[in-house]
Formats: C-alpha cells, sequence, structure tokens
C-alpha cells in the first residue's frame, strides 16, 4: 500500500480507542500478567505509550522544524513507566493516553506539514539521519507493534489452556520479538 | 495467570468492539492491503472470525455436550469468508461479527456449564480428543492470535516508511507464523 500523513494520522486516531475496548473491562489478570521475569504486562505498555506520547514523537517532530540535523535526540527512556504509571489504575492510564494522543494530533493537524517539511531530517541517538516523515510513520507503526505485543502477552496466559491447539494458533510460536 | 470461563467470556466479550475501534475508521488501504500473493487483509480476517462464530466454537461446544466423543467436529472451513463476505462491506462485516458474538456469549452463559461440563471430552479432526474447556480457551486465544495478525498485517504496510526504525520494532520482524 502506499504511504502518506492522512493514513498516519488516520491510524494514530484509532488506537486509544482500540485499547480502551480491549483492556478497560477485562478481570485484571489479564492486564496485569506478563510473559515472566521482567517482561511487560498490557499495563506497563499503556504506561510506555503515555510516555511516548510526552516525550518522544511531538517533541522529535518540534525539534526537527526547528533544529534540523543540528540537534540530536533526547534518548527515550523506555523505563519511564515504572515511575509515572506507579498507584495509577488502568483507567487512569487509558484516559490519560486518549488525552494526550488526542491533544498531540490536534498539534499535528494544526502544523499543515507540506512535503517539504515532511522530507526535513532530525538525528536519532542511536541510528543517525531521519526524516520527519519517517518518525510519524514510525509512530503510527510503534502503535502496531505494541497492539502486536499486547495480543501475544495476553495469548501466552492461555498457552495451557488451549491444549492441542497451541500449534495451530500462530500467535503461540511468536517468541517475543516485539520486546 | 490462572484461567477460568470468566476470563475466556471477559475477553470473547471485549474483541468486537475492540476490532470496530481499530478498522472501522481507517482508510480502506489499512484494511484491504495484505502481506502479498493470498496472504489475508484485515478484512479477510474479519469475514474469518464471523465464519468461526456461525460454525465452529458454539457448534462444537454443544456437539461435545450432547454427544462426546462419539462424534468428530466438522473440519473447519478456512476459507469460507471469501464466499461469504463478496459484496459486503467491512462496516457490516464489523456489524455482523459484533452481533453473532454477542448472541454466542448469550447462548454460552445460559448453558450454566459446570466443572463437570467442562471437562468433558470431544473429538478434532486433525489432533483427536480435546476438552470443552480447551475448546473455550481456544475460542479466546483465537481472538487474540487474529488480532496479533492484523496488527502485522497493517505494520508491513508501513515497513518501508518507517525507514531506520525498522529494526526496533518487533512486530516488523515477526515472520507471520500466525496465518
Amino acid at each position: 500500500m502506499e504511504h502518506n500523513l492522512d493514513y498516519t494520522i488516520a491510524l494514530l486516531a484509532c488506537t486509544p480507542a482500540t485499547l480502551d475496548a480491549l483492556l478497560r473491562d477485562l478481570p485484571d489478570a489479564w492486564v496485569l500478567s506478563n510473559e515472566g521475569e521482567r517482561s511487560w504486562n498490557a499495563f506497563d505498555i499503556i504506561g510506555h505509550l503515555i510516555h511516548g506520547e510526552k516525550t518522544d514523537w511531538m517533541p522529535r517532530a518540534r525539534m526537527i522544524l526547528e533544529f534540523g540535523e543540528s540537534r540530536t535526540f533526547e534518548p527515550f527512556d523506555r523505563l519511564a513507566q515504572e515511575r509515572d504509571s506507579a498507584g495509577k489504575s488502568l483507567s487512569q492510564l487509558l484516559d490519560e493516553y486518549a488525552r494526550f494522543r488526542a491533544a498531540n494530533l490536534d498539534d499535528l493537524r494544526a502544523m499543515k506539514l507540506s512535503d517539504d517539511d515532511l522530507r526535513k531530517g532530525g538525528v536519532h541517538p542511536v541510528f543517525g539521519s531521519v526524516t520527519l516523515y519517517q518518525l510519524l510513520a514510525t509512530w503510527a507503526a510503534h502503535d502496531l507493534t505494541h497492539l502486536h505485543q499486547i495480543s501475544r502477552v495476553m495469548a501466552h496466559q492461555y498457552r495451557d489452556a488451549v491444549g492441542p491447539w497451541t500449534k495451530f494458533l500462530g500467535v503461540m510460536q511468536c517468541a517475543g520479538h516485539s520486546s
């Protein structure tokens, strides 16, 4: 399929309601169980998505527009949610995520980005030159990688329960490349 | 996590609204693009889920309760959606899926299954003896395997768009074990 900014925004707009529909009414056991050791559960993942809304995508987009390749993005803190989500309920996190995402999309639409803007470059701390277009596409794909992860983490809880069906369920074969 | 019938029903109740929130408002390009050749797109997958509601899960549950291991389940037609979804819109399919699922869950709750019922066995055409408990757990895990698949199929569309971020996105490494 072709890809463009409208498609990216359309997907970004759907994710909070998707995760809300999936998680809000589930028993805690579904939401708080992980894949063992220090792997993430669905609650952790929503916290991680909120942190991205606050510190990653739009701040980096603004940095590209303002400073181009003369400044390197701040590294993303992949463990921030352990601190930020402490004491909150899943419902609070889902509300917070939806609120930040809606505000960010309002800001993104208000930027009225041109094709020239989208071709502007920035510097990622690990892999160097990227474009604003790639950053925004990654924002959407990052939603999908965590939806993929949540479905895998939840399916893992039923690995024994499904008995011989395990080998017919692709998600049970997924080795966790989406950490 | 422990697993039980209440957890299974809770998850089964969330899936139609989850897929509705994800897909209903997206441009067709997201919904109709696949992973190449005869692989499934999101539209195909919703059709497949509907066929399961009609012919797989509850008919097999009733067969176990009525006939136990004296009858083998009908094989599931994995291509039925090509016929059944023809000429329908995604919105129609999402409505149909939600309607069948809600009716099936009403029926399932009305069965008031006991632990003895859940231990009853049936015969799968490929791998033989299964229990009613395993069948119902698989119904829920099957939702998750297709949510996992849809997120992968959609992310695939942005494989080029994300540029160097590809290697940081787990979903882009998923080789498609969830066919």
